[in-house]
């Protein structure tokens, strides 16, 4: 359509572009290409769960769900949430079934935030959070925790509110992930608890994407809900606890007026998540709840087998707390722009691993590899790294 | 939460309140109803494609998916709507998949409608349009065919633009909706032909919602995409022709720039749509495309019994020409606003159909009834409907 009639809406003018793209774009065509940019698990669904999800079909549950979701998937999910979390979701109510986490993002965004408003980011940044910030016509405030060793600090919040303020921008939300994408850091009890009273002090919505929490490597995952209820929408799912990311399962948890604002627009948006995927979930919850446990090993293994090998090269990173992420300072002797080190990484040693410019402008002399994908790809592609370092 | 931190954003006040839900809260609780409200597909997927559904299960296709959808389902939805319909599609990259055609009109809506610009809806009106409207912020501009025997005309559509203009509302673009819910109306070519001229003349885009192309009872289903591929987005999926709903299956088609656009917005809406349902739904386009053909006697069946039996009951209607709704004009005994009648039919006849008022506020003597139910079902709820109007 080179002559619209109409041009398009000032939404998809919005949409920034996504720095993901250009390098993707590069890098295509490269074949033998070891992939550790995406993060999407090796690992296969249980056999209990796609047992359940044949059974839906079988038993021909080809007809609408209700838009918040079946009752026996809101059920499980409360239980196996309070269960593991101590999220204290008080009935199944308090629980929204969605297109994966994405769409449960987006869902929060647009019943809480009205355009022209400020949302704070943490940065580096898992890159959709910044163009569903545009579909809710949100402006992005930046929290960069590059200089606190990617940590969010109550200070820091301050600051960047103050920043905001002072730029007449109203901020009045605040997206949170942890264990975090890409850095791997996460939270304490106490640590979360500063960063509570400064979201109550400031009154700021929490969104509080909370997808890797099964991928907690140092003690258990604590969860923000519980501390805030008042104030946030947890936002979880199944694509990493349960390696269902192509099933698109995820959950807006909340209560009161903004589940029931939430419920309304998901009405709107797609009518209801599809039913057997909501019978397979139900049965992941219930009859697999240690899922995420039983994977926890293999990832802790691979992610600390990548960091002991980067650092033997003279990479600057720590272990990651959670996810299944390394984030990684590149030698000096390669400059302050992974942008260049990856693209030749990947058309020379054949191993795709992300440039820290996708996340932050801030990072860009880091790289992100990803440990979703199985030990021998891993392995492989460690190999490659060391030899293509050793001639560079 | 009583003591929000900050109001809840605009839209989600702007969204209409739905008056089905009125209707549905007064019902509730009737033990023994017989639902000819919703438009459910009673019929199960076809055994080829529940077994590749489960065979992509057993695959452990668990991973995400392309975003715009896997290249084996947007190839078959090509040739299928090609074939079946003529629509010219160009190539597999002007499908976008897309859970259910709502999350396909949202998509088009989204792309091409800047907030306070104005989107013709033809009334009555399949009541996700106006909320639709609300999360792309557009101006609702009605075309009421209650006075055109509820079909669209090339005058109705001048006098309604023109109408907008005088208030100041730019209008833009125009759902339409064929065959028609509620009313069963539909377009032959020449009809179409005529739709086409304004559309250009007034430079519309066009949302052409054809998701019950295959429910035609006269002749053959005619597209529009084919005859204003620069100006339409063609709205279409898997739910009724495949008695699919439960598996939220649908297609936005169009090229260029506005395929950019939606898929760009897929993208951070949803990620994509779960991947052993893309994997059934090829499958059901490829090994059962006249699956509805299977069912149309069946339908054509059940609205002629109605149509008939609602006649003789002396109820003012045809038959439908396509979907599988009945829409009828109840006697003038029962007064002007079938709101109560139907209530009351509910209550007592134990037979729920949908009052006119939920799909049009001049429809309101009007009544929908569903005959997406099973023969058993309608042939008891018209023995039901007889008995009450005999005593009442």
């Amino acid at each position: 359509m080179s002559n619209l009639v109409h041009p398009l809406s000032s939404l998809v003018t919005s949409i920034p572009h996504d720095p993901m793209l250009d390098f993707l774009d590069k890098v295509d065509q490269t074949d033998d290409l070891i992939d550790l940019g995406f993060g999407d698990p090796d690992f296969a669904v249980d056999s209990s769960t796609k047992k359940a999800f044949k059974a839906s079909i079988d038993a021909d549950h080809s007809h609408y769900a209700d838009g918040q979701g079946i009752s026996a998937l809101r059920q499980a999910a409360q239980t196996f949430y309070n269960h593991k979390y101590a999220c204290g979701i008080q009935t199944p109510g308090d629980i929204l079934v969605t297109v994966g986490a994405a769409e449960a993002i987006n869902l929060a965004l647009l019943s809480l935030v009205e355009p022209g408003q400020g949302v704070m980011i943490i940065e580096p940044e898992y890159s959709q959070y910044s163009t569903s910030l545009c579909l809710a016509g949100a402006v992005k405030i930046p929290v960069d925790t590059a200089g606190s060793n990617f940590k969010l600090t109550a200070d820091l919040i301050r600051s960047s509110y103050e920043k905001a303020k002072s730029k007449q921008i109203d901020p009045i939300a605040i997206i949170i992930n942890y264990p975090n994408n890409p850095t791997g850091r996460t939270y304490t009890q106490d640590e979360l608890a500063a960063l509570v009273q400064v979201f109550k002090e400031l009154k700021l919505w929490v969104l509080s994407d909370e997808i890797y929490a099964e991928q907690t490597f140092i003690g258990r995952h604590v969860s923000l809900y519980p501390m805030l209820r008042d104030q946030t929408v947890l936002i979880t799912g199944l694509s990493k606890s349960h390696a269902m990311t192509g099933y698109r399962l995820g959950f807006a948890i909340a209560h009161g007026s903004v589940m029931q604002a939430m419920r309304k627009i998901q009405d709107t948006l797609v009518t209801c998540v599809a039913t057997p995927i909501q019978e397979a979930a139900a049965a992941a919850l219930n009859d697999d709840p240690d899922a995420g446990l039983k994977t926890l090993p293999a990832y802790l293994r691979r992610v600390t087998k990548v960091t002991n090998a980067l650092k033997n090269l003279g990479f600057d990173l720590s272990l990651p707390q959670g996810a299944f992420y390394v984030w990684a300072k590149i030698p000096a002797s390669f400059g302050n722009d992974a942008f260049d080190f990856c693209l030749r990484l990947a058309k020379t040693a054949r191993v795709q691993i992300f440039p820290g410019s996708i996340f932050s402008e801030t990072s860009k002399n880091y790289v992100r590899i990803s440990c979703a994908g199985s030990d021998a790809n891993l392995d492989l592609a460690l190999q490659r790294i060391k030899a293509y370092l050793k001639n560079n």
